[in-house]
């Protein structure tokens, strides 16, 4: 997906909130606005938000000398979203695959604060997918000897987890590969991350070879676009995945997310807000 | 005044804004925000928020094709403002000096809906000044033969014509320079603005000679500079002004705003939404 109209000041908002919990030197905070000025001056009308708003995002970071703002909110989005998933364990693999959308309401990028994940958890599962290729997608995996998992913020990965779990019970003979991102990058999960949370009892935990939201192919590793060539479906969580492999049209490919801004609800066609699993055209 | 750290945000925002006011179209639109991401990397720790934004929203304008992307806006702000200050006609020269204070309100820069004015203005009557030099302004009229009096913006000038009205029956004798913008530059009032308010039944009305908010001294005309080296007091009204007069330190100015921001409140030491009248140091 390439840039619409709003990303601009989106990333400007996001550079401000950066240096915000970056650090409370003002002059500091003002050295990285003014350093994201100058990246963001690369953009055209073909970037991908997810890619340019990850290097402004590490230019900024730079500029602050803070190499991991996020690392409290990331640690409190897994802290609860840990505890709040303990209420789920019995569901069945359908409603955790509705956890699994709901948890991506855990994003930094439209201002999320992670102490509301309970409420909201429940209040949106009284919520229809307004997009649901479920049945697609578990005929596929009915019929796939790999899966690969991409995952995105902290606190959802633990939707994740579960999800995962009922997919492993429901298709023992599936190979499982989960993928995070290399290094810090705003809120999204890392390697470690995911090692952290229990993931290797599920599969193989890969690292997509970047710092970058999303899968940003030309900067994923050979490793990593080996694993992606080679599965038979691919689930892509959350925006920043989406933005990346949308131009792709890769039917292996399911996106679940939650469509938070205006663009990429405008891009999919349904409502701001809405819980999708889309399979890609 | 110098930038802070929240005005780059506060710059793209404003752009976001006026691509969404001057077109419909949304390829355009993103088109004048790549044109302003080009235009914000200018910035420096020395730029005016004024006067670098002013550079980059008229960049913006021609970006997209609208010469005055708040036409409609100013036209909206001016009706309402002239028929809500009807109600005040009989106030005393105190009450029309804080009615010029909060018809400051009016601001797009802030997102104002002119729509709030009437039940804003009536809820800020009951409002003190935070900061009141008025008692020196008055004495310094009493004294003054020239008075240069600085618009802000389209809506807010009505409050100023009543307060221009009072101080003209308080201090008969004093000559009244009126100043307003040179062209259409957001929802500043224009020279035309004034003359269509009727300013010229109370003075002289003149142009800065810029299109740009404020009166950045470099870019005004040399009759403007004139007038403002010859004024014995000068009334500058609103945040533009202040951030391109502020570090003159020249004690013949009284800033009269509201500390619509933070960087401003900041700035001057004050709550965020103060009503103000000040001296400068």
């Amino acid at each position: 997906m390439k840039i619409h109209y709003e990303c601009f000041a989106c990333a400007a908002n996001q550079c401000q909130k950066i240096v915000e919990m970056a650090t409370d030197n003002l002059q500091l905070r003002k050295k990285g606005v003014i350093e994201a000025s100058k990246l963001m001056a690369s953009i055209d009308e073909n970037s991908i938000p997810a890619i340019f708003g990850s290097e402004v995002f590490l230019g900024v970071y730079r500029a602050v000398g803070n190499d991991d703002p996020f690392k409290e909110y990331k640690e409190i989005s897994n802290r609860l979203a840990e505890e709040i998933v303990k209420d789920f364990e019995d569901v069945d693999l359908r409603s955790s695959l509705k956890l699994a959308i709901i948890g991506n309401v855990v994003d930094f990028a439209v201002g999320y604060s992670p102490e509301k994940l309970e409420s909201d958890v429940k209040e949106m599962m009284k919520e229809e997918l307004q997009v649901n290729d479920s049945d697609e997608l578990f005929e596929q995996l009915s019929l796939a000897k790999t899966l690969l998992y991409l995952t995105d913020n902290c606190g959802e990965i633990y939707f994740d987890l579960l999800f995962l779990r009922k997919i492993r019970e429901a298709f023992p003979g599936l190979k499982i590969y989960i993928a995070a991102k290399e290094g810090p990058i705003i809120n999204d999960a890392t390697v470690e991350d995911l090692k952290r949370a229990g993931f290797g009892e599920i599969g193989n935990v890969i690292s997509t070879g970047a710092r970058v939201v999303g899968v940003p192919f030309e900067l994923t590793s050979e490793e990593f676009r080996k694993v992606f060539e080679g599965a038979d479906v691919i689930i892509a969580k959350g925006q920043g995945n989406f933005e990346t492999l949308s131009e792709r049209k890769d039917k292996r490919v399911f996106y679940l997310l939650k469509a938070k801004c205006r663009p990429i609800a405008r891009e999919l066609g349904v409502p701001q807000g809405a819980l999708l699993c889309i399979r890609s055209q």
